[in-house]
């Protein structure tokens, strides 16, 4: 069978439902393997259908029990639903466990539930790269809410917050005062902040000075939204029905203001730009003289005879000689 | 003047120790202007001199006070200490206040130290280009310690630690389960460790912990360091001195192996890398047909007619044309 035959092979079980397809399919598309590439790209056409909501915060305030409760009642309205987790926990050795999603077992189970967790990798962009490209599959696969769950703060947050339609802040009441810091740059790309395990004390504070702190500034985006925030005992359901309400007062705005189409558009800007930097590697790494020149290119700059924007501006002409005729498969 | 007249003026005004004048050139480096690039491929060559120290680790460990303490014992030896601190507080906006830094002040005004601090910035990979290339400005103008913290935890904690020789991991006792699982990813990069406010309960196991956790697996760059785990109470400066000494061993065991050799090279590999990104965003920012050559291509993924991979391809064709002759300036 050709790449593609395979690859046309492979999407038609992963779509009749086939787990070990799905998980198969995944896989590759995460590994980069040609055949990865190949399904990727027959898939992504597809994409676009999801309600694809981005779940972050910082560790301890209760995501995946949230998630968790999110998902099920998605699944009393019947729908398919995906989890991707992108869990940092070992950035290094690429490990993928799923923590403590034990209470995620009853999920599990449900084949209209798909959970997978995303290792980080250690290639720039690469965590972005391919939580966007394993969401546009879940998505191409029928899954019409895919959760997106990230732990921790910083660069890959934004980044993956840019992916999802609606992005949904946890918070708990009771951390410290430079997480709350942290928070101030979550706060920024949240559409909906939920203050979690709002039985403990603090919970109302918290709450009120959200939204104290929404009120000073409008975002860059803004056409009228005011995130909402919330209160919910993931523990025992509390507040769910609300979230839910949230989320889906959320997609009608972005829906009738045209936000989304200017994010999904922004996204997809994104996701172009992080392919052509996966071209680069992917020539890089699998052209023997290219992966030469570049050594070359190093040890001049070590030896102090060429800077690294010069050294740069070389190896973009030589890895952009590799191009083929027609668009490369 | 020329604009390498220019640098060349800004340098030396700069190297004289000129306040106003390393800001300027820190500045324009990391907005990426055409003087501060300039300047920054002059400079480069003068780098790879420093100590380049990161410190890490999660919030509220006490990482300033520490850094605080760490910068004030290095000038006691006389040397020239430069802090960048990568802030995540504010990804979006780009806001750069170093926070709660008062307590850095008796630093700030000694004319032997520059304190600064870095936005983190919505591209792809901007935070460590940014870092690893105001780190090799401050190393070029001669500080001979480079205390670089970042905050958080993830891609961006990995990255920046590439570009530290030393990584200096801060953990304190009594956070909770889930952070302590965010550190096991921290850990491997992690040369050092430090179990900050020592005095508190728990410090005495945690770093048993630690140190057990430490003896199950050998790095992949391991040639026989073990990282050591170190208490320290930063507030009343207990432990300094041995922190200090165990930085100095690890120096010695890079300089004794060849790793230090080995890891730099990975560094300028890294940053060669990144500055063929940095490359190509300026080709498709400053070229207008390029810019409407990358829309034109969005639009056509939008609508189901292009896939990424192929209009990435495009692009990448695009903008390799727009290649000086020789190596652009």
């Amino acid at each position: 069978m050709s790449l593609e035959e395979q690859a046309v092979a492979l999407i038609g079980a992963a779509r009749g439902g086939d787990e070990r397809a799905i998980a198969r399919l995944l896989r590759n598309v995460e590994d980069e393997t040609d055949l990865g590439l190949a399904a990727w790209r027959r898939l992504f056409k597809d994409s676009g259908r999801a309600r694809v909501i981005g779940i972050t915060g910082p560790p301890g305030v209760g995501k995946s029990t949230l998630i968790g409760r999110v998902a099920r009642a998605y699944r009393d309205q019947g729908r398919k639903v995906g989890i991707l987790a992108v869990d940092p926990t070992s950035p290094l050795t690429g490990g993928a466990l799923l923590g403590d999603r034990i209470r995620m077992q009853e999920l599990a189970v449900d084949p209209g539930v798909y959970i997978r967790s995303l290792a980080t990798r250690g290639a720039v962009g690469g965590v972005a790269r391919a939580a966007a490209r394993l969401v546009a599959v879940l998505d191409a696969l029928g899954y019409e809410i895919v959760l997106l769950e990230t732990v921790g703060a910083g660069q890959d947050e934004v980044e993956v917050a840019a992916i999802s339609g609606t992005t949904v802040l946890i918070l708990m009441p009771g951390q410290g005062d430079e997480i709350q810091a942290l928070k101030a740059g979550l706060i920024e790309i949240a559409d909906i902040i939920v203050v979690n395990k709002a039985d403990r004390e603090g919970a109302d504070q918290l709450a009120a000075q959200l939204r104290s702190v929404l009120r000073l500034g409008a975002r860059p985006d803004d056409r009228g939204w005011v995130p909402p925030v919330l209160k919910t005992v993931a523990a025992d359901g509390t507040g769910i029905p609300e979230l839910l309400s949230a989320i889906d007062r959320h997609q009608d705005y972005l829906d009738r203001t045209g936000q989304g189409m200017v994010r999904r558009q922004a996204a997809l800007r994104k996701a172009v730009w992080r392919e052509l930097e996966a071209l680069l590697l992917r020539r890089l790494t699998r052209d023997p003289s290219a992966g030469s020149e570049f050594d070359r290119l190093v040890r001049q700059v070590e030896a102090g005879e060429l800077d690294p924007v010069t050294a740069a501006a070389a190896l973009l002409e030589r890895l952009a000689k590799l191009a083929p005729a027609r668009p490369e498969s």
